[in-house]
């Protein structure tokens, strides 16, 4: 079997970007997708970083994902709006819908945009973190395509919908990014337990019989995700009634589709997804003075992170552990498993783009 | 060992008025806060009912909780507002700040209200309610004492922090309302699987020692709940987060405090609580058709309850089952278990009001 690949970070970003190129997705698209690709993979959430590109390809090439969308805001009342998405690549649909909020926020101290007729967008923290540099906090959800039981249920009547929650941190230190299924596991984190070769612990999915399941291909294949909290004596409901709010704000007020009416991409009958999106952001001017606030935050992580630990060296905040992979990844590069490598090569054979892949490989580490 | 009670809302309510009064609480304060409670009790959410009234009493008499605050917004940015509940009734603070949150986003589509200086407000599910007559989502967060383990953590750094989403739903249907605690369990649930000699699942709670525990007793003495999701493994990190998340929008956007510097009223040291919360109303017909928005709730809600159940006569979307009781009790009355009723007997006679303790028991049913 052949050795992981470590590559850089900028050179993935051009192979990324020469692919979807290639599919007919307009340049300042294709970079910003990398940005957000490349990021997944430096944080070291490599199910949602470039071993997705094969899919997107696919599904751009199949006419269901619109290479090069015209994004709508449908309507905006004050600091509301909602967006058509056009069917583009949620990468971009996402990325507009916080643009557009951070441009509220900043006249009405805090804003909601939903978007609607959208895709897969990858890292709800991506784009959460973009209302940082603005002094802002900013949350992401979406809907997804079904993948979780209700509490009590039997068929998987919604996704794993994704909440992020980014807030401004001390400067020198990593931003607060909370970034999380409702599920108790995901699709991504099962394909990474099947490619280590582990198990999963019982609490998080079921086979396709109904009975739980240890076994991350069998999770796979009967996709029946327990919701957060797992079962229902240790509060499943929760995670299950959150992801259920996170579909109606992101596929009823945006006009869109929730649960079982959403594609997936990984079926067998290929349809338009149909992903819904609902994004928040906050200006914190707004309420307190920016010193104020990012002195409190640094004292308050600094007492949590310094309070007393077991099972891991020190209490980190979300997004830390993130942070850290990031620097180290960014430095030594990032790692390509075999079987993703394999796939990207014969992407870019597909594509007539073969001399992107031997660039991509040069001057490794 | 006495009968549970049975006694009428409106009465416990009257009841309820009648003691709140006679802690100079102002008569129309009384009366919001016993809708909060009364509300409670007829949910079935008894450990947040008037079981919690001998405590507010008492901690109003050692003049711990201003029995008449005036509460101020402190600072405006159009849809952006601070709130300084001047140490007042949790509840009284967080209806105020709901009302004020309804106001703007009537004008801005969505708002967002921070409050510090407040105390426990009861059920978070009450407030985000508010929102739902005036055809908007309402959201709302708190934070409260120490009562959490982060993950990885030995020391509660932070509370069982809730969040409610309240979503209007159909017309002759139960309002969606999701209401939980962060944590995996809470005080009181604790407190009624101590009531009624039950264990607790593991999963949710250390005791002292720092082992789990399944004795809901040694669970209270300790106070170190788990985050939603129990262990690292199973999620942990997304209760944590979440909870973490909540601290910091109630806590210090507000102005407020956060995370150990918030008082318990159980504890033996007596102190000003510190706490904060953080609301949000979203005006729906500012994304889209409220006639529309209506009927695609009430298709969802369908899809969703009509589909296979396992372990539960069918799946309940959140606040269903509450709602359920809350008309069973309306009916035939709100149970009072006898510990808790000594209490509040005891209290009436302290307060020299033991008429209106009797009336309470008058045509009871």
């Amino acid at each position: 079997m052949a050795d992981t690949l470590y590559v850089r970070h900028g050179r993935l970003h051009y192979f990324v970007r020469e692919v979807l190129k290639r599919v007919r997705v307009p340049a300042t698209h294709a970079s910003k997708i990398g940005d957000v690709l490349i990021a997944a993979d430096l944080a070291g959430i490599e199910g949602e970083g470039v071993s997705r590109l094969p899919l997107f390809a696919t599904r751009i090439r199949s006419g269901l994902v619109n290479p090069n969308p015209s994004i709508q805001v449908a309507h905006q009342e004050e600091a509301a709006a909602t967006i058509d998405g056009d069917n583009g690549m949620g990468h971009i649909v996402a990325m507009r819908s916080m643009d557009l909020a951070i441009e509220l926020a900043k006249q009405y101290g805090i804003s909601a945009v939903a978007a609607r007729n959208s895709n897969d967008f990858g890292i709800a923290g991506y784009y959460a973190r973009l209302a940082l540099e603005e002094q802002m906090i900013g949350s992401v959800m979406s809907n997804s395509p079904p993948a979780m039981l209700p509490t009590y249920g039997k068929t998987a009547m919604l996704g794993s919908n994704p909440l992020a929650i980014a807030i401004p941190a001390a400067e020198d230190a990593a931003p607060f990014v909370l970034d999380f299924a409702t599920s108790g596991t995901s699709r991504h984190q099962l394909e990474d337990a099947l490619r280590r070769g582990e198990t999963i612990p019982p609490g998080l999915a079921l086979d396709a019989h109904g009975k739980m399941t240890e076994d991350p291909k069998a999770a796979l294949e009967a996709m029946r995700l327990l919701p957060l909290g797992g079962t229902p004596e240790l509060g499943s409901h929760k995670g299950f009634g959150l992801a259920l709010a996170i579909d109606i704000l992101s596929g009823v007020i945006s006009g869109g589709r929730t649960g079982r009416h959403l594609a997936s991409a990984e079926a067998s009958r290929q349809e338009v997804a149909g992903i819904g999106h609902f994004v928040i952001a906050i200006r914190l001017r707004a309420f307190t003075p920016w010193i104020k606030f990012r002195n409190r935050i640094k004292d308050m992580m600094r007492e949590l992170t310094s309070s007393p630990a077991t099972g891991a060296p020190r209490v980190y905040y979300p997004g830390e552990a993130e942070y850290e992979i990031e620097q180290e990844r960014r430095a030594s590069g990032i790692p390509i498993d075999p079987a993703t490598a394999s796939e990207l090569q014969g992407l870019a054979r597909q594509l007539d783009i073969h001399d992107s892949w031997k660039h991509l490989l040069k001057e490794r580490k």
